[in-house]
């Protein structure tokens, strides 16, 4: 690749400059005896102004030696720079595959103008993450491997959290192996449970999520009514279908902590009837154990 | 350039992904009714992260396009980063000259430790100013436009003023047109004059510096004799050359502000039967004027 066509500089100064005595003398005055005289350093500002002006090479076109695609966008860059940013990118040009060479690389599986965002942050640091792009970005980041717009991703949609969603996004972290989000969202969805359970989400949840969730120590519920009330709610929003899973659910309520003329009322209740309702009067467990699953005193 | 071979990679997660609903409920609780639900961040290590990898790269000749060679050191490197951290390389590898497209770039009149040194710095912002190295990275940095390290040098020099190289110091800054440097160097020799004056520096000044320095009402000196010795050692250091000088130099001092008796004694002085040596003692000049050129009281 590296021609021999040397190209000589001159430059506007000589190296021959007249010498400054910082004679011995001086320095012991300037600093300490034993300290080194060796001043080190560091410009804080270097980097930020230096990528600053790489992206204005990009966005002039100027130095750009691959063009990274996605559906029709087209964006010119600098191997250098992608590669230091993204460990995806660094494999790719320096590893042995095709894509090491090539001009023009498309990136399957994210839409362009995620793709444009996530190449402006790398340029800038910036990221913009909306409830629009979130769930689109973390993805495409994760894929290029910007673990801090990943987390950013992450962050956001705990700020997020809500008990219309804590559960939709609790299955997204699930997807999507950001651990911490998942933990966080589980937590928000047991705190919040009585909201949670009235939500679509709760109602759409499969037979193994339902019970996952209600038989949790740390479930936060005025009552235990709350999470018998919740079994009957999910089995009503498809009754054909899911009756025959009242007998599973029920071992997860604990029926002793449920007021006896509750239990009473049962037989009208839409669903109390079915064959799958055995009640096990032998249940000895007591309130869920954790601190929580606590029975909040209503106010 | 741009060869047409594009690559298709194909990345862990689809697109297609349940979709979480982060409903306009949800947001006006987790923000401001007026606010933007938008969250743009910036992730403040970013680019420190990616120029450590960059400066990896560059040690492992990856991505390398370019060969910077000054003396017999060679030093490979990316142009782009190069050209984003210095105005010099930008424009020689952004403009229509030859050094636009080769691979290889002499730079000349920097030695090869000093480029070395340099071009370390682009890739960390970390740079050592020494005592030794000083004089010749100052002419570097200037020629490479890397102006942070430039005002490095010069805040080492002023940290190292002193009376026995306040004067070289203040040449040094005035070759290389540090304006702030040339200020403060001259500056200290003002107000370190009866210091300044015995080095072998102020000796060795041209006659226009002298009557400079010694015409400034911003002289500290505990009287006006200090003055008047000042002027008798310059034209003694070489006396034989210096001698017609002194009718010049003896207009700086302010001969009225002497005491009688020091200048009584004038005739004893080695220098002071010479030719030149013509009073004017109808001399009415002042205490120097500004607030210094201060007669300090000696302790």
């Amino acid at each position: 690749m590296h021609s021999s066509a040397a190209t000589t500089l001159a430059g506007p100064h000589t190296m021959e400059s007249e010498s400054i005595k910082l004679s011995p003398q001086t320095l012991i005055q300037a600093g300490d005896d034993e300290k080194s005289q060796r001043t080190i350093t560091v410009n804080p500002a270097h980097m930020g102004k230096a990528f600053k002006v790489m992206n204005e090479l990009r966005s002039k076109q100027l130095l750009c030696d691959v063009m990274i695609v996605a559906e029709d966008v087209e964006i010119e860059a600098h191997r250098v720079v992608l590669a230091a940013c993204s460990p995806y990118f660094c494999a790719m040009f320096t590893g042995d595959m095709s894509e090491s060479k090539a001009k023009k690389i498309e990136i399957k599986d994210v839409d362009g103008q995620t793709l444009s965002k996530l190449i402006d942050y790398i340029y800038t640091a910036e990221i913009e993450v909306t409830e629009e792009n979130v769930q689109v970005l973390l993805p495409a980041a994760s894929l290029l491997q910007l673990m801090d717009v990943r987390q950013n991703c992450c962050d956001f949609l705990q700020s997020q959290l809500h008990p219309t969603n804590c559960l939709g996004i609790r299955a997204f972290a699930d997807v999507h192996t950001c651990t911490d989000l998942l933990q966080q969202a589980n937590a928000y969805a047991e705190q919040h449970f009585p909201e949670v359970m009235l939500g679509e989400e709760f109602l759409s949840l499969s037979l193994d999520q339902v019970c996952s969730l209600i038989s949790s120590d740390k479930l936060t519920v005025s009552s235990e009514e709350k999470v018998f009330e919740a079994v009957i709610s999910w089995i009503n929003y498809e009754k054909e279908t899911r009756l025959e899973h009242m007998a599973k659910l029920m071992e997860h309520v604990r029926l002793p902590l449920l007021p006896r003329d509750y239990l009473v009322q049962l037989q009208c209740c839409p669903a109390g009837d079915g064959p799958g309702c055995a009640f096990t009067p032998s249940d000895r467990r007591g309130p869920r154990r954790g601190s929580v699953r606590t029975y909040a005193s209503l106010t």
